[in-house]
């Protein structure tokens, strides 16, 4: 019996391989080789998420792998061009995220609100300076993106004693933690009366550029955004606009439209803006935990068995069932 | 009818005093003015609570106020002195920091698990270099104080997934949130095991001077230690020393043996070490809640019934029912 051919796009090395010992051929890629080794792959993981190559390198000729794996929750790098090849399944990282994601914009709305930064920076300066802080407890939040990440944040905001609106492509009047999930187009007067506002949706041309100048200014002035989606959700420019003018109280981003933020950024010393390096759901262990859930992927592809996490790639998530 | 004669020992001034209008004749004192006019007083409200001009002016001679209300939930700025005048009540603001601390806790243990500010300081310096962080859900925390605030930060943390060890000096078997109180004798023994330890105890002689050396030794090189009690909890130079030789991950100090601290204090500057000046539970709008507190409570001296809040000056703070 010939071994399937494991193609990894990887730069990290790839942990728990053992558990392949016999059953898979494993090929290394890189950005450069990719093309080349497409044709020969059954299998493709791509490790290096973060990387653009497999969109590029899939239109070649040649066989096409009939398994793509990306170990994160969004699939904007691989879409629309694996679109275009329906027999080939494109899974993802589904549920890795959920608990570290939540973890963190709860951290970030308690920092905010706590004013964290301001009492390092004074820590910073030597400096005793009482102020008043906000409470978490009966403030309302909007989650954009109803995904099982977009869930977790808003029972752990919940939990927090936030008032929690989600909103997703799909409105639904009977949710059993939420009660309803709004529509995309509740959005604009659910802005208006929220002071947090979280964008974790899937980067889907009805998303791109979601949050504009004409979101920002329907935000209250004490409102503060956190983006732990796409760059590409946020015109960037606009958010800093608003910020310098006031028209928002502060912003959280972990994610940008161009990923690293070039050290010559004008984002970096943005008033009341909060940078960190797409690392919301990365916790010690992330990457054993994504090599297990592919891995558990694989027993199943080898016994015929249906994939989990099976993306729609006309949507560009996996629905919820 | 005489009115009653309120002595404000003030420094901000105080709101909401117009619902007293024609029920008491209101005298304010600072610090100065106090021993004089202190045996005019049937009661006195503490609203300048950081001082402790009370404690050192109660000895003298002549009358005492019959009542005494310290806007703050710890009383010790008032003991042992008062605890010499058994004809005179204290009552204390119990409940109205409950949430603002324990959001003000749980936003301090996000912020360390994530790093926010390693990310803000890397963000000072245009620097992108992602790390990984810790997951808070399915660590251990151990919160010394078992009032309404210790059992706030508790339920808090436990709603954020983390297991929940409340210590007190009352040891309990049946608690109805935490299954058990543990008795400070345990404490020792659930340092070893904790991530995250919280102060928030009443300072009285048993809990001076708790967390020393031998505190910080018991605990994991991982663990982060929290003070949201008084600093006379702590050993300043011991956990200076922990943090400086890495017996402990870090530690967040809102409290501090002598307040203000000084700007050519040693602490500020400890690595691992975050400072914030004495504002864990003071959200926007607490003097107005201080301020209904203690007129709700003068609403009931004045009809007569019994005070809410009574401390018990033997214990230093109000026993739970």
């Amino acid at each position: 019996m010939t071994e399937p051919v494991l193609l990894v796009l990887d730069d990290d090395p790839l942990p728990r391989l053992d558990r392949l010992a016999g059953r898979a051929r494993v090929v290394h890629a890189d950005e450069k080789s990719l093309v080349e080794k497409l044709p020969t792959a059954d299998v493709l993981l791509v490790w290096d998420f973060l990387s653009d190559a497999v969109r590029h390198a899939w239109p070649g000729g040649g066989r096409r792998p009939r398994w793509v794996h990306t170990p994160s929750a969004g699939v904007d790098r691989l879409l629309p061009e694996l679109a275009a090849s329906p027999e080939t399944l494109v899974t993802n990282a589904r549920g890795v995220f959920d608990q570290p994601i939540a973890e963190y914009v709860a951290g970030l709305v308690l920092a905010m609100a706590k004013d964290f930064r301001g009492s390092w920076e004074l820590q910073r300066q030597r400096l005793w300076k009482h102020r008043e802080t906000k409470r978490v407890g009966g403030s309302r939040a909007v989650v954009v993106g109803s995904g099982p990440i977009g869930r977790t944040i808003g029972r752990t905001l919940k939990a927090l004693g936030v008032t929690v609106d989600l909103v997703g492509r799909t409105e639904r009047a009977d949710d059993p933690d939420f009660g309803r999930v709004h529509g995309n187009s509740a959005l604009g007067s659910l802005l208006v009366g929220a002071d947090w506002v979280v964008c974790v949706a899937p980067l889907t041309e009805g998303t791109r550029g979601l949050f504009d100048a004409g979101a920002f200014a329907q935000m209250k002035p004490g409102a503060h955004f956190i983006n732990v989606g796409r760059g590409q959700h946020v015109v960037e420019d606009d958010l800093v606009e608003a910020l310098r003018a006031g028209r928002i109280a502060g912003a959280a981003l972990d994610v940008f439209a161009e990923e690293p933020l070039a050290a010559d950024s004008g984002l970096w010393d943005v008033p009341g803006l909060l940078i960190s390096p797409h690392m919301s759901g990365d916790t010690i262990g992330w990457r054993d935990d994504l090599a297990e859930q592919f891995l558990d992927n694989f027993d199943r592809w080898e016994a015929g068995e249906p994939l989990l996490n099976v993306v729609d790639k006309d949507l560009g998530y996996v629905p919820s069932t």
